[in-house]
């Protein structure tokens, strides 16, 4: 398991906590995310053998946020 | 029918929109409802008899928005 924390833009209010955490926390291999609205930040706790980080951004890139 | 602007605060993106635009659009009276996010406000048209403007702002105000 790994742990990271990705600088993301664009999210403002609790929906976009809800779209970030729900479409990330759905996917296969990741067992927690966790917005930080204030930081602008989202921690991941994922298993690279199952779901690949360029997948974690990519998902939420699609809710329309940017990953830098 | 008459016609509106409400100031609100705390619309801050497109779920935010969604939200306000879904809610109250659904009320029956209300014929059409514009969020205007840079300048905070919705616009409202309704008929009074069908809807009165306070059904309208507690719309508003459990979807979580504060109308000044």
């Amino acid at each position: 398991m790994e742990k990271i924390t990705l600088n993301v833009q664009g999210m403002s209010c609790g929906h976009c906590v809800k779209a970030v955490e729900g479409s990330v926390g759905t996917l296969s291999g990741v067992s927690s995310v966790k917005v930080n609205l204030d930081a602008a930040t989202v921690d991941v706790e994922f298993n690279p053998q199952e779901v690949s980080l360029d997948k974690i951004k990519e998902t939420i890139d699609d809710q329309g946020y940017e990953v830098q």
